[in-house]
């Protein structure tokens, strides 16, 4: 019995896995992108790949959820735990393509700093996630969660600075409604991570 | 047994079909009001009285389900499409209301191509729900989930070459941001009837 | 075996209890804000207070939830009031920081009005949940959230006249992008009230 179940539960960690090293890889690409102002054609492409590449492991996730009996944690909170995921991934492939059709090409130092962030919350949570496998890492588990939640708390500092001073300093206003958004996307991001952090708290303490 | 249970079955299949009734209503009158131009007082209270008894419908479905021991499929994909199918509708009355705060009187050619492509995907969804009572057509439920999906796609397309054009030649902020507002209701419409295709899939799976 | 359940059902309701008065406390606060046109760093400083407790009391329901076998109404159902109540001390803390940020000195009557009807329905809603622990106070249940749907349907009214004039009289883009985005918060507090009163009537239609 237990050798046909293990591979069941052992099936979800490497879906999870998969999946956040999909949401690490768009991460490090906005970062990328960010850094040299690059939103063109092509890099755009690059996002939409990784976007659709993670979208077929969350379908996949939620066909085997649909298909299992036995599942390592609770069914709705491994459907929450894809759904957030996804939501990551799809932002951040919403910020990439926005800057696309905005036509945004100059290197803005703020966009730079959230890209950064962004990154480290995405590998925060992808170490949080990594470590529900073993309850021998319970305590990594923690600590990457509220990582998650600190890089958020940051997050929504810097994009109220930021959108202070774009309502002070702009003077035209199509500038003002393009940087606004992708602010406030950037930092909805941070939330986003904080949702699935949420939930990955939420998974660990009903195991313990 | 089975002759207490079927009625129940067959309600819920009824409600939805009922609901779906409701939403094709709306995108047919929202294509219409699109092509005349016409968001003016009479035109948007047809629309809420549609959004009125779908919610009716909505609510019976609701409490039917808190009071039913045996469904047709799970209880929360039941709520998921109820409230999936609810926030379509909501989405096509909150257009066109704001289409008459706004008050815009033209003919606008991508609202009158979305209300067509919304109209197509609301229909595709209707036909997905309704086969979903009958196991031999399994067949027809997955091919209009995926029309569901390929319309959501071109609906995103058409968004980012739409929001392009706006920011490249609107010179008053004003009209982009109304517009904006507007194209983006749109496409968001077909996200949530993506959305509802979802939870049908899901309940196609678990029935296989 | 009653004795040892009671405690834990009346629990429940005390977080609860405790968590509407942190949403009662948001709103007087906001309201006097709003009369009082004072959204500076120390007004402001006082909603993330009352925010950040009312955020502990929501972790500890999802905690303690995870940790009980019998509740007193369904998981989810606790878990998705919880969540409501929350958005609702989130959103009016944002509305609040976002007066900040915007460095809004006036005195708005709309938002003054609005933050009125705020105040009723949050009250109202804490009308509510209390009459929950009670099968005595079914038709107070109802009551509440009948008057929470009440301002919710005033307060979309209100919102489209607001923005029909600011549409029609702003001259300033930057002015209409920061009023724009305001009034629109203080309309949705009043649909997370009415979406928390929706768990509300789902709880009390499946205790009868």
């Amino acid at each position: 019995m237990a050798f046909s179940l293990l591979p069941k539960k052992t099936n979800f960690f490497v879906l999870f896995n998969k999946q956040t090293q999909f949401a690490i890889a768009a991460a490090v690409l906005f970062a990328q992108q960010a850094s040299q102002g690059d939103f063109g054609l092509e890099s755009v492409k690059k996002m939409r790949d990784i976007e659709h590449q993670a979208d077929d492991i969350a379908h996949e996730i939620m066909h085997r959820l649909n298909k299992t009996f036995i599942t390592p944690f609770d069914r709705e909170d491994i459907q929450s735990l894809a759904c957030s995921i996804d939501d990551v991934i799809d932002l951040i492939y919403t910020i990439t393509n926005r800057m696309k059709v905005y036509k945004v090409v100059v290197i803005d130092k703020y966009l730079v700093e959230f890209s950064t962030i962004i990154e480290k919350s995405v590998r925060a949570l992808a170490g949080a996630i990594e470590g529900l496998s073993d309850s021998k890492h319970h305590q990594t588990v923690i600590d990457r969660c509220i990582e998650v939640n600190r890089l958020e708390n940051i997050g929504d500092t810097m994009r109220d600075a930021i959108l202070g001073e774009l309502f002070e300093t702009a003077h035209d206003p199509i500038f003002l409604i393009k940087w606004k958004e992708i602010y406030q996307f950037t930092e909805e991001v941070l939330d986003l991570c904080e949702d699935a952090a949420h939930v990955v708290e939420s998974i660990m303490v009903k195991q313990a």
